[in-house]
């Protein structure tokens, strides 16, 4: 396996839904070398289960078995985020921070937690704001350009519309450390089945792509290759 | 350049609509050592310019120039495309013969010669049927599974919707060889500039990928990728 | 659990395809006392594994399972359906004798085998051809007008887009059955895991349903209610 | 008529909104004994015709002829809803006060009054925050799950996108009260004929679906059924 | 009331369509001194009312009312149109043979008379096909490019999708000898409400449209204006 | 050339955004004798490059050009512009003051800068507003209706999607003075080829629409016409 020192910043809107959301396509990551940031926007304040303290150390230990720094930004709190320019600028600010090649977060799809969709509004304007000279608040900060922006889906509502292709990444090799790594949120596993949700879904990804099991992120951007014989496999299994 | 032996199977409903559609990319995957074969339903027989003789001799000048095989399959002739049974095992049986990588065909939006939308559909049932074991019209010719089918559009028209993603291509270094590809189509080129209308979208997608010139095609299956290190660029430009 | 003598009528492209993709919701309706019919459009000729003769074995052996009648209608067989008025109203005949309440058939998302997608406009064409009274060749069998159009994703690539909403089905009562019911289709279960597919996504659909199994069904057309009161629970879990 | 004593909170974002959407739904369940509370956002106040207090006074003639309790909501006032945390803390509080079973609320469709599409979306944030245990401003209300959340649509405009399914609702038996219950708007009749929009609606839906005349409400998640047997009628008319 | 002597060609699938799906918007025209050519391609066999003697007899008196040229042209008949490029072939000729500024044919919905849908294809396609110049079978007649290619919804399930806009046409002033045109279809009246369906429709498209009456045509291309004062009105009402 | 004096009122959110998304549009309409207003919501304070105080002054430059009134809105400054009651009214509040017969503004696709997007919405909300007789801000100007709402596509990326028609001007005749126009912004072609990307474009539009240059106009409104003779040209080139 080669090593490929990528930058990654995830960010998510609760502590544990980058792990449920994209965990197995972050371990792979990991274990190639990239460099990953997580910056988590609440500690799940409004949660049914779990302190905000047990959901900051429940977050702390999955970020260090993702060998990720971790960051918490202050926004108001669990179910308190907003689409404001403050906040956009916050995340353009920790953009500009980590430099990261490939910024992720979570996809816009209204039927989730509210926090989810505004999360993923703010990082589309968050990139956007972080490569633009001008920008008095961030002027310490050199601009950025990330080049790509990819979403991950919390749950099947979360997902977009099948006319929005997703690029599907094989995760069977770090299957089980991310069923781990969905484990350090043990708060949340007491009355609901999160795990077999995202287990399900990514075993029935991984049957439809001709591997074990997959996750899937959906860019927001076309692709762009040199060659025909640059292309990716395909999906084209059932 | 590194050498990709690739084998591409590329169709047309008209003698001009591949080096339109996507000759910059066929000529990119030619540089590189691919096969390719061309597959033209017609030899545009109802068009207002050119006789089939005609037609037939400059995409084979065209062919040349790829240095790609070319084949005309009887199909009822220019406007007459149908889909049926009979026109998917056609194409299937081609794609069984020349074991493709990758098939090429037109896309199916509404907004274009009827042809098109027809070929697009046979495309698509060919791709399934070329790869089950028990048809007996076939029974010749071992199945076979492609890796990729991607679509061309031939006019603006004929672009899918913008949901839709597609995988851009950069053609820079093949654009001059590009427009004298088309100019083997000296027979349509008499009444309607469509060297003119090709440059101006492959530039238009070009300055908004970064690079010079750019031709999309549209991918019809999710694709599959173990790592986010292998990803290719996106067009995050303007 | 009351009586409900339902009449429905299925109708599937090949072999397989009823009991895969809404099998557990038959034998839902079979154990409440509903008369299903089957029809099936070829004896899976096409396919790589097992015999015509097989094929038909093994859907008559489903068939007994769920205490259906079973046609077998000729179409050309399989990879040979075509959307023809002679198509169309072959299934309307089949619809007048049977006279039905429910007709079942599969969606027409192009992402699958072709049969599936032909078969979905015959139905919904036949559905129409049913019910109008001067119709030559149906002269013999009175006009007949269904209750219920609604149609069964075969595959995940068969399943409509998110926008269109879809009823679901607990079938946990019936998931032993249902599992056995697929069985009896030995020869398709030799190269593709179709049951693991099949129980994924049931397993999917319930844990988002608050059941344990789910299996969806697309309506084609708006349902019509008396009073909020009669509304069916909806899928609100994650 | 077996009664039928479900809890329904309905929101409007001005006095006149939730009679001319969904008026003739709401008679038929306060007809059978449904419990109805409505929540207004606004006293109508940028409204052409008819002063705050006029509208007020309208809409409680119209809440008693619905038997229904009334609320006015503090949010800034007619055309100064914005999308924020504390709005839809405000409505998810109404949800925890009065325990619906069924929440409904406005569209989101961009094409009518931008209070709509705003009220719209805090509902939707509104019914998550309900149910989640921590939410600090909510402790005083134990967390309540609604069992549906359904749209009306006050203009043509307002109506989703056709792919987005309905529940139709036959109001005939109650047509004559709802036209009562909207001219209890007098000061909105003045200048636009908005009785005769919504008769005109609720006729051609009727004539569609086979009864006298239907008002549409549009649900925001798929419908769970025990088996075919419980399936509504469905629209199949014309 | 200036003179426009247009040219225009209307298809309908049946004797009644044309009049119930667009009826006051070619009665303006024909007031107007346009010219009007009608095209039907069956004789309505397969209704349940009505035989097709007198269902030709109907179609010719309303004709006769819009002072319109009506043609009947064999494709089957009723319940039996198919997409071919014969019955493309046959409509191009008509194009061909009538030279009309403006094509008016049904839309392309699924959700209608199959016999619509198919009749929509064959319009977009003889509209290509009669202007290229090299077709055989239509050699004798000299190409022709049509202006505009209208289509009209013969039911509300045959309106294209709100993302679709459309053309309102106001017809008021022509409402009453509208509804003389549909009374030609006796036959039709007897069992099913379509006056009242169509006028239905067309109030409550007056209604949002700011006059009495309008019927909505859908075009399938974008128009081109040389400047903005010649922007026709827009639809702001409600 | 005959004079049509319309009240035009365009915004932009940076300076340069209204004369690259339909300056063409726009110096046509000057040319007639319309009355332009232009209204811009920020000095471009975040641009890597120019100062604000050059990007006003190259913006008052293209006003002047233009022949049109030119005024800065106050809304916090480039990349903070945000979707709130305030900002909506202070739009509504420069609708009232000029009295335009069309608004114009940019799309709200979210593939482009975020400001662009927020301020398509204030547009949508403003237009509804300012003709809304009881807004207490507003009651110093009587309410004023808007005959259209126009949207423009600053990139390829900002345009709707296909399914959404546009209106394609035919701006040839203005094509150098739109070049000089745009060439006002020079601080802003110092790093990325703008003009080549809006010629390109102009070009492309032009190419398919039978005219040199075109651009294009999104409504947000169906048309409303009094006969088919007044139907503007349709595109139907390619």
């Amino acid at each position: 396996m080669p090593e490929s020192k990528l930058r990654l910043l995830a960010l998510g809107a609760h502590p544990d839904d980058i792990e449920f959301g994209c965990g197995g396509v972050l371990l792979a990551a990991a274990a190639r070398g990239s460099e990953i940031s997580l910056c988590l926007c609440s500690r799940g304040e409004a949660g049914s289960n779990g302190t905000p303290n047990e959901r900051e150390a429940e977050a702390r230990r999955a970020a260090k078995r993702l060998q990720a720094r971790i960051e918490f930004l202050e926004m108001g709190g669990d179910s308190h985020l907003e689409i404001s320019a403050v906040n956009s600028i916050t995340i353009a600010q920790q953009i500009r921070a980590r430099r990261p090649d490939i910024l992720v977060g979570p996809t816009g799809m209204p039927d989730q937690h509210p926090d989810h969709v505004v999360l993923s509004e703010l990082c589309r304007k968050a990139a956007r704001l972080a490569r633009y000279g001008g920008l008095a608040e961030l002027r310490d900060l050199p601009p950025h350009a990330i080049k790509h922006h990819l979403e991950y889906a919390i749950t099947p509502g979360a997902e977009p519309s099948r006319d929005h292709s997703s690029i599907r990444f094989d995760i069977s090799a770090h299957f089980a450390p991310w069923v781990e790594l969905m484990e350090c949120h043990q708060t949340q596993l007491r009355t609901r089945r999160y795990i077999e949700l995202q287990t399900a879904r990514a075993r029935l990804l991984g049957l439809t792509s001709g591997v074990e099991y997959a996750q899937a992120l959906y860019p927001t951007s076309d692709l762009v290759i040199d060659d025909l014989a640059d292309l990716p496999a395909s999906a084209r299994f059932f």
